[in-house]
């Protein structure tokens, strides 16, 4: 398996990427070739630095880098060998099983619509995140922050996409859907979630259980928690402010040091013709390191055909 | 000063409303005054237990409950003897200067649209909720359920109208307006967020200063903090959830303690020609306390006369 890793894309990066790389490496089976696309001498230089002579780690030489703050689709349009279009060149020729970063989150989605493309069917790809349960293990979000206007149709397709998402990605059979909504009752909520709803209830492929509140995120009611890209980018964002109040008062604690997303490492693109996960811009060694696990989770378990399969049935 | 109570009001009703106002007796001035609106031999019989004789709290009686399942207009027309009825008539012809309740949120909203109705000018009134800040004291997060589809114009009014707010209840001079969006950058967020955040901006009477997002809840960029119903309320509830997840776990910290809702005792009602509060169903004695003190707060400041004086300008 081949997983190509934006050496330049992050905060720390190229520095943590390589670092990541190596853990990674060390980590994962001995068939997992990690590529890692940037800048050829100051990589080949992090790789020496680190004493590192394997065979495992290569790389593969991008000279233009998309900064964090760039506009996305110009940014991809003007710079053609930027790590992140040379990433999505190689998943896109099938020279790597996934593609991952920590870069610039608008060019790693707009590039993944760009150059694998949305799986037919699919609405709108979306972004997702795994949310720590109190009851151990990991529920999915989506969408966090692709798409902040969701039509009726397109929450219904993320309760498709996260019970794909869950059941390859998390392992879990038949997952709980629920429609993230201001109260229980069928009745309730916005002009959108209110037609979701009954979408979702007359799908018959996914365990729709109703909806849920802002309550139950953590708790074990639903396996995919389904809402439009805005409420979802609140929620993750309150969630790690959470996770770093604590940290700064010393409190420690089992279930909310997995509030960390470090322990994920990234987010994953669904809904695309390739494996590609995005990670959070401050993304550590651990970080990256989890990141490239979880493409290899993604490419292991060959979500993208899986979503084909679906949405072409 | 007078102010009416819902002895009926609350999963804990009316044993802890009563209680609640007695502490409340107890802990305001004497010139206080607080009518117990419920079933008369109830609650006198629980104000007898309590040992009260005084005659700062009296009894008003209303021979119907409306229960916290039932639908807001029906039951507020088919019950005109409902507590919450006989609250809102009390407040509408000025026989109290405030009236809350721990019952039926949607009927208290209602409620208030029905007998006091909405100040001239304003296009929604809201429920806002105060958030603990880490640097100490409370912002004001606006709206957390009232209404779940807001129009741009009626997000801009939520900025004057959580301002008013802030300074009258919180006591912040020129209180920090921020719009909640999934980006700090001006041309982030959804249809509605980017035409909102545009009006805010150009709103001279408020002190805007951008978007914020989700991990800038608890600290210190914003003093009011204005999203639709929808988002407020997944917000709310989430912050409610981490507060009882922690509580569960014994972890205790002077910042998050305050997350507990019995701190502030209940949202204020904002926009309408009374002062209204809703408290939180489960309220024990000291939020029904609390509730009660906001109640007073909103009275003392004049704050619904401020919201028309500023809309009728």
């Amino acid at each position: 398996m081949k997983i190509a890793l934006d050496a330049m894309g992050g905060d720390f990066a190229p520095e943590a990427v390589v670092e990541g790389a190596l853990l990674a490496a060390e980590t994962l089976t001995n068939d997992v070739q990690i590529f890692l696309i940037g800048d050829e001498d100051t990589v080949k230089n992090l790789l020496q630095k680190h004493g590192y002579t394997g065979s495992r780690v290569q790389v593969v030489h991008a000279s233009q880098v998309i900064g964090m703050g760039e506009h996305p689709t110009k940014a991809l349009t003007q710079k053609p060998d930027s790590s992140i279009a040379v990433g999505y060149g190689m998943l896109a020729t099938k020279k790597v099983d996934a593609f991952c970063s920590a870069g610039n989150t608008g060019a790693m989605l707009v590039g993944a619509i760009f150059s694998v493309k949305q799986v037919e069917g699919i609405l709108r790809p979306a972004l997702a995140s795994f949310i720590p349960k109190l009851s151990g293990g990991y529920g999915v979000l989506l969408d966090v922050g692709a798409i902040a206007d969701c039509k009726p149709e397109v929450l219904e397709q993320f309760g498709e996409i996260g019970s794909i998402c869950a059941e390859n990605l998390l392992d879990i059979k038949k997952p709980r859907v629920g429609l993230m909504n201001l109260g229980e009752e069928e009745g309730k909520g916005t002009m959108v979630t209110q037609p979701a709803h009954k979408l979702l209830k007359e799908n018959k492929s996914i365990n729709f259980i109703g909806n849920i509140e802002g309550r139950d995120l953590f708790n074990d009611k639903a396996d995919v928690i389904v809402c439009d890209g805005f409420t979802g980018n609140v929620i993750l964002k309150m969630a790690e402010s959470i996770y770093d109040i604590l940290r700064e008062k010393n409190i420690t604690d089992p279930f909310f040091d997995r509030f960390n997303y470090e322990a994920v490492g990234g987010s994953p693109v669904l809904g695309v013709n390739g494996n590609a996960v995005i990670g959070h811009g401050v993304s550590s060694p651990t970080a990256i390191c989890n990141m490239v696990h979880l493409a290899h989770k993604m490419a292991e378990s060959h979500i993208s055909e899986k979503f084909r399969k679906y949405f072409s049935a």
